[in-house]
């Protein structure tokens, strides 16, 4: 299975005629072959009118069968063996023990949703039966389960071309709801995509599932991206990128005749807040912990620590000496694309640049083609000052915000934006403290972790990735955990439906032995 | 306890100042004593403030708690007494049977989220417990639980001055969450809103919560609503009214800093299908009780059957003569307000004007100061022309679309907008034919019902009360029953949090006895 420079439009392998895209090394900026072509309006069309089609049978597939569906996929993904992950490698620039993990991440992810499908609690099934005899009026049989809300579109990420992109959690979740999905191939790993697109598609296939089920899509320019998100027959979105492309994103889904759920996952910062005791006595560890956190994959999570907030202390000032120390020995590190290192520069210049911040630490100079880390100072009164300190810089740069008091940490916490992660790091004689401040930081984020970091995102069940706006445009989810089912869902409820009519896992004797809510009781009935 | 034309601000009680506000008698069109007085920007920037500080407070309030306080609020309503009743027919023009029901219902509400409360499990509480062996990584802790959004905007709805008011559904569902309300009294019903604001602001002090849990505002224009979802410190809305207002809340909500979710209960005609063994056997027994379900609370129902749609028939014919009959007999109603019944005129002169529309039935005529019951025909030719057709006119108009054969049904449903209710009428013989088209009208609706009107929402565990643009902005979501409680809710994790500060509901060993996942497997443990 080599790359043929092809998208998937249903069963169909095709070569997009709007416009020319290449691969290329984000190490040497060396362009790679074959060429890929962007989707025509006619492409999306297709694409759309067959996910549409697929909709009604796809969604009533037996838990069983869409389970062996998303195993499917994650076997056809391991089979791809080398080839996806040199590719990878190469189109991301990332190292090798980076993306098999990745790859691993990325089956785990649709095992994992396999199990939430064959377990059924994603369907909130609940039962009120009548009562016939109720006064002073009868009680009609109520049942109600989640049905999917039709077909996804899927927007690749750059930072997560296995994990957040073709086959990654948006399209994990979503397939696992019983929505056919579309991918949009970001344009920086289109040779990754293909072969994951031609795995998926392959499942598909042997699964004898309608062709329908899943489509990748390749965009030289936005007009494909934005026409998805747009098409009446497209129901949700998922998105991995930039504040400003998941905000137009949200603007065009707005604006439709019948305006639509984006899931935009987009710009964080990750407050990380150091209090007294920990840092005292750890101030130093703390700070090469940080330091590994910050150049982890270049930086380029959106769980990076961009922000890290203390009363000034001589904790604090080892907390930077520690961070220094294991900078000054990181190598400066390749990025995804030449336009994300353009952009982390400017971003890192505009920080530099600004009168009341001053570079405490940095990492090794790499020259024009690497993305060198830095670590600036502030104190808190002119960081309360300038919000555009706040804005996120995609790449290993943060910014230690100096404190007076604990009055000031409060102030900064105030003028947090969302978050997706919030570290506290603490020790015992710091918990009524941090007691205080909890309640102020579950407002801002979605994930609150104690003495680490929010790199390294666990996929489980109790897992919440998403948080107040902008961190997400919508903070009621997660994209990751197995949670990230109930985006794609809504609820239905069949009023007097004869038996014959009800959906299977609502009826009677529950026949396929689910958890249920019974008159408002959960259980096994 | 007499109306004093009072609004309420945490626990102070003052008269707005902002314009003069009246109730009307809906009957006579008399203006009804005393005066209220709209809510300046002093006021609302108070309530706002109060609802932020009294938030982190309330949303940890015990489960216990919550639900005495909800029930406290439901004795409250109760102990009004015959004020309330008497107030409310005179504002609504409503019969004095349906203001105690509905009454009833506003209670019943209040003690199902009680229920709701004390079951825990709309904390969707989850586990992953640390595998600090597991390699390549060790697994941290993760523990999730769902928070409150915050202080929530609830907009009082001119047609449930009781039931989706002060202390009607959103109300309740929000406080069940964890979430101060804010209510914007409707203009149209001063007295009532009143009286159960005090009996809501009562409650929050004899259980001892924060005065800003709930707070209730009065609107001499529009800037005080606006300003209501345009203010920073809300952080979701619940809405039940026009098409129009929804939008514009829609709008203010998404052009925010930080947009907000509004769940906007719009705009449904509701369509009914009748199936040709159905309407052969009992043609004309459906369309009495069609009759009686168009003009039931003089068609002011979001639920009300405004469209039904058949294949040619004499069955059709039948039930068009059975309605025909029933409706004759309707005596024309006084409607909720001088407005609605303008609105109501305008909707019916639109369609009776309309060159492929023609009368089949009507009402009986009650002068200008009341609505007649009217029923129109159209060929789906026609219908799906004509896309105006599909407006919804509020009262006790319907629509008759005549197809010539199942193709052309399935046109129609094709061409539907988002509905709250579809209704089938079927005999055994319809089933196959039933089926077939199920999948389709699932895409339409959120509750779909068998040989039976929409009219009369059940408030359960099982009930939809909403569905897809334009029935509701988010048909993800419903207002009534026990689910409408996650409409107010986020997930947040936390990772390796020391048993300290961990939520009790999350602790190890279940303190709270609650259903809970772990390791996704559901449990009480």
């Amino acid at each position: 299975m080599t790359i043929q420079g092809q998208q998937f439009i249903g069963e169909t392998a095709v070569k997009g005629a709007n416009g020319e895209i290449f691969g290329f090394d984000a190490a040497s900026g060396e362009k790679l072959q074959p060429s890929f072509g962007g989707a025509t309006k006619d492409d999306l069309e297709r694409a759309c009118a067959l996910a549409d089609a697929a909709f009604d049978t796809y969604r009533e597939t037996s838990l069983e069968e869409r389970a062996l569906f998303l195993e499917a996929i994650a076997d056809n993904i391991m089979a791809l063996g080398d080839e996806l992950v040199e590719r990878c490698c190469a189109e991301s620039g990332l190292p090798r023990a980076r993306v098999e993990g990745e790859r691993g991440r990325t089956v785990g992810q649709l095992k994992l949703f396999a199990g939430v499908v064959r377990d059924g609690g994603f369907l909130e099934l609940r039962l009120d039966p009548a009562l016939p005899d109720r006064k002073p009026l009868p009680r009609p049989d109520l049942r109600l389960r989640k049905i999917p809300l039709g077909p996804v579109a899927v927007f690749g990420a750059s930072n997560f071309p296995l994990a957040f992109s073709v086959a990654g959690g948006d399209t994990a979740s979503a397939l696992a709801a019983g929505c056919p999905v579309i991918g949009k191939a970001h344009s920086a790993h289109p040779g990754t995509a293909e072969l994951v697109g031609r795995a998926v598609q392959k499942a598909v296939k042997d699964r004898g599932l309608p062709e329908g089920t899943f489509s990748l899509l390749f965009d030289s320019g936005r007009e494909i991206g934005q026409g998805l998100v747009a098409d009446r027959r497209v129901r949700a979105v998922g998105f991995t990128g930039s504040r400003g492309g998941g905000t137009a994103l949200m603007r065009i889904a707005a604006g439709r005749e019948q305006p639509i759920p984006v899931y935009a996952e987009m710009s964080s910062i990750n407050p990380v807040f150091l209090f007294p005791s920990a840092v005292k006595n750890r101030g130093e560890a703390i700070g090469k912990a940080f330091a590994a956190s910050l150049t982890l994959g270049a930086g380029q999570f959106c769980t990076n620590p961009g922000l890290v907030i203390a009363v000034e202390s001589e904790g604090l000032d080892s907390f930077v000496k520690g961070a220094a120390e294991a900078l000054s020995g990181m190598p400066a590190a390749v990025m995804l694309t030449r336009g994300i290192l353009d952009a982390y520069r400017k971003g890192v210049d505009a920080v530099a640049g600004h009168a009341a911040v001053a570079e405490v630490a940095a990492g090794q100079d790499g020259g024009a083609s690497r993305g060198q880390a830095k670590l600036f100072a502030v104190k808190a009164e002119d960081f309360l000052a300038a919000r555009e300190l706040q804005d996120e810089i995609f790449g290993a740069a943060s910014l230690v915000v100096r404190c007076r008091d604990e009055a000031e940490v409060a102030k900064v916490i105030e003028s947090l934006e969302g978050q997706l992660t919030v570290s506290l790091h603490i020790d015992e004689a710091d918990h009524a403290a941090a007691k205080a401040i909890l309640p102020k930081l579950e407002r801002v984020a979605g994930r609150l972790l104690v003495n680490n970091f929010g790199t390294g995102v666990e996929v489980a069940h109790a897992m919440v990735h998403g948080g107040p706006f902008p961190s997400t445009s919508d903070g009621r989810s997660t994209s990751v955990g197995s949670l990230a089912i109930d985006r794609f869902l809504r609820p239905v409820c069949y009023q007097d439906m004869p038996a014959a009519l009800q959906p299977e896992a609502l009826r009677d004797g529950n026949p396929l032995k689910l958890f249920r809510r019974v008159d408002g009781v959960m259980g096994q009935n």
